[in-house]
């Protein structure tokens, strides 16, 4: 008996496998078919995979079955802390820092008291050509839920 | 000679004059001529005003001017760590640190070696009408840069 | 115009005007309607109360506006780390630091993947005989959220 | 001469099995003829268990006796701080951020100067049908200590 | 209506009071008839005392009601955590650093699977004359506790 | 040439076969000669051992010379973080939260400015009988060391 | 008897005094005849200014003789970690995160052993014309010092 | 399918090979064709390599193709905080802690509300002969970014 | 009846008299006839002052009782973490960061397993002239202590 | 091709071959021919050897080349902050922590701003023999450097 590769071994080997077979995420997004984010984060290790895209993903990249099992698992989800310091990450957080408060009322005015729920929520990111500079846009896309006893 | 009113201080004041004036975020905003979520977080001290903006702000909400000064002020940015174990504000944290990292892959994947431009950088709040629950839309949308030396 | 009181300190009032009145907690949710957990965990400033709340709180303690005023504002939620050392909540966190994991196996093995809301979401608190010594029984009872792309 | 397995090795040897096997938590609880929660705790490196169940696991699960012999050790206790970003844990330890002050004060209230013990003590997990969605209950059961010098 | 005199400031006055009229906590504590070590420890804010028991220390101390009402509250335990750095209280530390993981073995070698508790639990100092220089003795007295579910 | 094996490893070790070999923490300290919590924490990494403690201890556990060499090595003191959430670690960590601060005042009160030593010091751990349940008592004797210059 | 004014509150004061005087950091650093980053530093706290330059900067803002003093005592160095968040500070700590270890080796390779001094130092701004976009130039200058016994 | 070498292990094993055919950063800077910090800083980890730069740097350096790949891929970037207690680089952040201050406040009067950017950036270092101590030179050159929505 | 004045604020009060009676530490140590390190240490509150030595202190610094009844009282001793990031306080932890394994090697090698005591302890600074420069001299002298049972 | 032997690493070994080949640290340094507490340091990692001096230790020790060439390699220094918690490391920073300042107002009071250099410093360590127990003396020793532009 040996333990289950843990996800981030996998994740791991899926990054290595993805580059060395020049596939994209989005390519394994579209054979898996699945939401690209959705797809990159499970991948990642921070969803489980159905059996079924599980299969999918390690035919695609040529990986055995200790990542299959693996990919399976329900992870216990949370980005390593060492990924904070990376610029591309980091923006993210300090917009969060700048915009989080007044994100807060406007959703406690628009919505009441209660949350953007996390659970209930996709998120999207799309490219905006623009001749300034093309755009990231990233979309968060939670149910609200309110604060109910 | 007093310190200029800290930007803090002027938010509480806002805060307060803003609910027993009865006024919204939004109606502020339309009032001062700029997107409700900049002029939220100028108002909560996040932002420079211009004299006009301040002026605008302290005369719909009966402030004085010593508030108008603050919020002209050049901020030091970034939110207070004690909001961070704010539920509303906690679920934003929560979805980066589970998609933060497949963000990362397709910034990169997309745009290559580079950031979301956190400062030539504008977010947007929406509410989305579902029968299964409305939902709460949030746009982060910043120009692309990359690595360049 | 005064910034609102903070409910730290609209708490303190409320703790002591409670002290020196004689009333219980179990009192006060019954005068003003809403279940004991729920009304003092508002009156200690986690969760905004109605106008009608607010002014039956004030008027039991002999309180004025503006801490009928603080109580109906929306809070940023989240307990003083300072109360974490505190043997009879520090009991609670020792407690989910021993049973949390094991938690998370059961809600995944009985519901999938998804969590318990923390704000779809009531708490209750009895006392139960046992001629060993009376015991606390504390029952957390959230809605199960799965996870929903 | 070698070193006790560590109960992490342990208990990811445990999770190994129990999936590959196809058995529940309930199941593996139910033939060690222990409850639910206290089972998957003790699996999980929380609790020591007993020679007649350590052995009792290790035949279902199929795991050798260097398995068995950790199982029955006495454990150093508390979950890893890495379990805290994890969702569906996070939301046990925000209600007690919310809750937790209101708790103290209610078990004062009732109880006197004192705790709810976290070692004379049991929880349970239970799901409960709703016609807005199941909920899921989970009831903390503590003796109360009285500070008695 | 104001708040009641905060536990740590009812502390600064009675530390004032006792230098400034000569009294020992010894005599404080054979006052109030209570042990020395719990007396000091209620008067520094961590136990709450009768009425009986706070109006004699402010008779004694010459301090009045604010203080008296004070000494009453129900605590939230824990000692700031600035003391940690004055070297009286670090050697406990440091001591417990050292012989902390000795203790708790032992205390399963004679008990079992449990803890001392700490709050029917007693705490006695006593000087022992020796002739290479007297000592402190510091004796921590609390009942066993069992894992018991 | 290879490293001395690591003090942690050698615990490790000890702690295997003690328990393999059915023997107490009691029964090693008198077969080596000494206190038994001295023992303990030596036994753990804490103290160096003389060469005759290192070679009694490893002849009674079966242990080899590369254990025999790091018992004998000066150690690095200081318990690992982690027991710092253990239970029966934590209850004596809470009771210096609690009666740190007096403790302090006592001593100054009865030695005057200085200090327990932790270094000049035994502890020592008992069982005493009680009706009301079996008490664990642990005695810190310390030389005191006044301040001097 | 008063306290020294802290520098943090003579810095607040500075800062009032050159915004409602219309001043640059430039015109105050050619007035007291020194480095416009030493000059605003010094005025921010971080150095002590002679008797000279404290009277002349505090004659220029409007400033009494409380700020003078203040101005010309021995600073505590080191910047509010508070500012560490704001994104015009934080990029220059990314890129030391970044760039700091390839700096290390470079000083290394083309000095030896040893260090960049950060007291006999001197900094300099400087705006670059480019026509994609001015330029920030920041340029450290400090004696190199090599580590000698 | 292994997992790519971690870029930590790829710089381990460059730093080893370049010591050992005597090459210094600056030789692999001019065979690679890129600045020297660049060079560095990518040789460490910090930027992704062309493939042209990966194959030149590891024919000069004698390593084989798992460097190679490990070069060419996309980092997470930020130092490691190992590094921030070694004098050299610790002068740079004490640099940083006494002027980052007064560089926002002259970075906002000669540029207005906005940041260097860390990423259309270049760092460059140079030694300065001087007869008092040769200097160590580093200038961060980047691009100003305004805050524009 | 008032708290005594806390000991920080009796140090800011000593240091501006200090410094607008133009006295130095060491004229202080003279008069009050300690030494210059204890003198300096004492009157910023780390050491207690006997009544005749604060009596001196206060009427060479006009002083009033409040502070003299400051200077008096036990302290709690432990700098203040701000202090850390001065550079000139900061430059003596870095040599402990570097010196601090080899100095407790070199200990345990002249003396055995003990300390030397930081209570029975005395530390100086002299100035000694060098022709590349005047160098601080700084020595800690502490009496050895063997670790004893 | 093998990375270069981590000078922890190449640490341990030395720390393995002085106790087994009976060696003190005096005698390796007069081997070595350098200064004791220089010679410690620089075998436990902190500064880099001179082939020679590598050289001669690694026979001294019967010690291979790779712990020669890590015993060359530049360093990047600074304790393991897991030395904090040992008693006789601890001691010299709980001086600091007491005297840190007094040191700081000194040096300022006798040279002017500026610190003790780090860099062109040596410690040393002596045994000063006392009637009431011997002595340990440690000498800090660093050139002044004062502030300058």
């Amino acid at each position: 008996m040996t333990p289950v590769l843990p996800k981030s071994d996998a994740a791991a080997l899926v990054v290595a496998a993805r580059i060395r077979r020049g596939l994209t995420w989005a390519q394994l997004a579209e054979e898996i078919g699945a939401p690209v984010v959705w797809t990159t984060a499970a991948l990642l290790g921070q969803h489980p995979m159905t059996p079924e895209q599980a299969r999918c993903a390690c035919l695609l990249l040529g990986l055995d079955e200790s990542v299959e099992e693996s990919l399976r698992l329900q992870p216990s989800r949370g980005a390593d802390p060492a990924t904070l310091t990376d610029p591309t990450v980091y923006r993210f957080h300090e917009a969060l820092s700048v915009y989080g408060p007044a994100l807060k009322e406007l959703i406690h005015e628009e919505f009441g008291d209660g949350i953007m729920s996390a659970i209930n929520f996709r998120v999207d990111i799309a490219r905006r050509p623009d001749p300034d500079g093309d755009r990231v846009v990233v979309t968060f896309d939670g149910k609200f839920l309110d604060y109910r006893w």
